[in-house]
């Protein structure tokens, strides 16, 4: 691993680069922004080996469904780059982690290429294209729901460029939402156990000029009560055939709020999220992580992810299809 | 303030001295333990002042709503032992936390009493014996619903002897199932932004011998989905007329995803939480605290409680009724 700590772009330099990509391929080498870092430190870190990138997705370094299709590819490519056997270092990357369907489908996919470089690109190019596409469906149909005033919205997790190679999927609506001028205040649930609402969504959030208000993720329900917000805009890691959907522990809860509070509920995702293979939540299966994270304290239990029954979700916003899961299956 | 930490109970020596109150009259001040400091470190304060009381309450070094009543019942005593201003003690006390009942009421008591210490320590043991009866009377009442088998009970914040000057409310209930032999396993939600599940709630389990595990407070929705939970059990801060329950930030949502799940939701709280003058949970104020408290990188909304609407409770349990609020008003 090669720390680029010295020569990090501060924040404010960071925002001005358009696009940066939180993951990309740099010569010999996969290099992403380590995101356990941030918000405190930019650091960006060269991952030369596979087993050096699939430590990197074990201790989310590098984490959000898209960023870790990117990962995938790249990780087959960087096997193939360095002469390895591609179906062991394919095997390591899928199982890094379970839940994200993305990491899988990205390694399938440069794996069936034979570890072509030019294939794990297109999947980082075409990722970042897609989340333009996201951004703008997602725009419009909140603009034909709520007309031009702008609105008041509420996330969780991190969805933005961290998570998506570049611009974001939930995140990426608000920001074309931003660029559109319909942006009022972005609620960001804190995301406990580790934070990415706080660290990551915020600091996106501060990069792009937009007002936000952190959360703890217990308090989005009586937010959402209060009638102060307009829509609830999440990411997901692997959506059902059914539209059942599996996004960060929380996201589950904070859709039965919307629910009883009468908000729109949308989960943004490429296509590239869908997973015809798993016919309702129950086939996805669930990370569970180290109870350290939760508490220093006692032993606890840390589901990573929660799965959000499809009818609770009021539409599903791929780059190609606007879903709505209570009424039909995608 | 004088601090005990050198004479310290340590967790395990606190266990074994029955009752152990949080809070109680001493000499000529009010001692108590500071709960800001636990898990780590255990250590008693004497508050010799009406401010010095008033910073502890506001500081949360005590806290819960039977301890404040009895905190509010105090202090107005120590202001007459100190032949202080009473109307001025109480209001000073009053403000210190806007939504709890108890506190307003425990100080009007003592007031109406002319400062008298007999009357502060009379609400000290009644709060106290309350907590029996009510711990008997909830255990009775899962008891007649899940007959002999131990049950995997669900709580939030702290509703232990910390709360509740001794044995507790909802986790009365579980102390009291405890010693019929019928506790499984308790889920404490760990309770942000502060953690007084996973720092108090988790000491007290393990000080009990009770088998225990913290969880973020946003996986609690999906642990009651899978169906290992028999029943939520929670405390109040304040009661409306209608049953309309203010409690700790994040016990709405938490009886949003009892409700999907179909697990029993139960408030367990002395007479004292009722408070007759809200007529709904919309008459009771809700503290707002500092942003701080949830985020240190980003600017954060802090509201410290909610109101779960009387139509998701399945029963308040307090020392001489039994409410099912969805059915009548208590």
């Amino acid at each position: 691993v090669t720390r680029e700590g010295r020569h990090a772009k501060r924040p404010s330099e960071a925002s001005r680069i358009s696009p940066v990509r939180c993951i990309d391929w740099d010569g010999d080498a996969v290099r992403l922004i380590d995101q356990t870092l941030l918000p405190g430190r930019t650091e960006w870190v060269r991952l030369a080996t596979v087993p050096e990138l699939v430590d990197a997705i074990k201790r989310l370094a590098v984490r959000g469904a898209p960023a870790l299709g990117a990962a995938g590819g790249l990780g087959v490519a960087l096997a193939a780059h360095r002469g390895e056997d591609l179906a062991q270092a394919a095997a390591l990357l899928r199982g890094a982690r379970p839940t994200a369907t993305n990491l899988a489908w990205g390694v399938d996919r440069v794996l069936a290429a034979g570890g072509a470089l030019a294939e794990a690109r297109a999947i980082v190019a075409e990722e970042a294209a897609n989340c333009r596409a996201i951004g703008e469906r997602g725009a419009d149909l909140l603009g034909a729901r709520f007309g031009d005033r702008p609105l008041t919205l509420l996330t969780h997790c991190n969805t933005g460029w961290l998570a998506c190679v570049e611009w974001g999927t939930a995140l990426g609506i608000v920001q074309t939402l931003h660029q559109r001028g319909r942006v009022r205040l972005v609620y960001a649930d804190e995301t406990r156990p580790l934070l990415q609402g706080a660290r990551l969504t915020a600091w996106e959030l501060a990069q792009a000029g937009i007002e936000h208000r952190v959360l703890a993720d217990s308090a989005a329900a009586s937010v959402l009560a209060s009638g102060r917000v307009d829509a609830v805009l999440v990411g997901a890691d692997r959506i059902a055939a059914n539209g059942d959907t599996a996004n960060k522990i929380g996201t589950f809860p904070l859709a039965l709020a919307a629910r009883y509070a009468g908000v729109p509920f949308l989960v943004a995702a490429p296509e590239s999220t869908v997973d015809a293979a798993a016919a309702t939540g129950a086939d996805i299966p669930i990370e569970h992580r180290d109870g350290g994270e939760v508490s220093e304290y006692a032993p606890a239990e840390n589901p990573a992810f929660d799965v959000t029954p499809h009818d609770l979700i009021t539409a599903i916003v791929t780059e190609r299809r606007t879903i709505a899961p209570s009424e039909e299956h995608p």
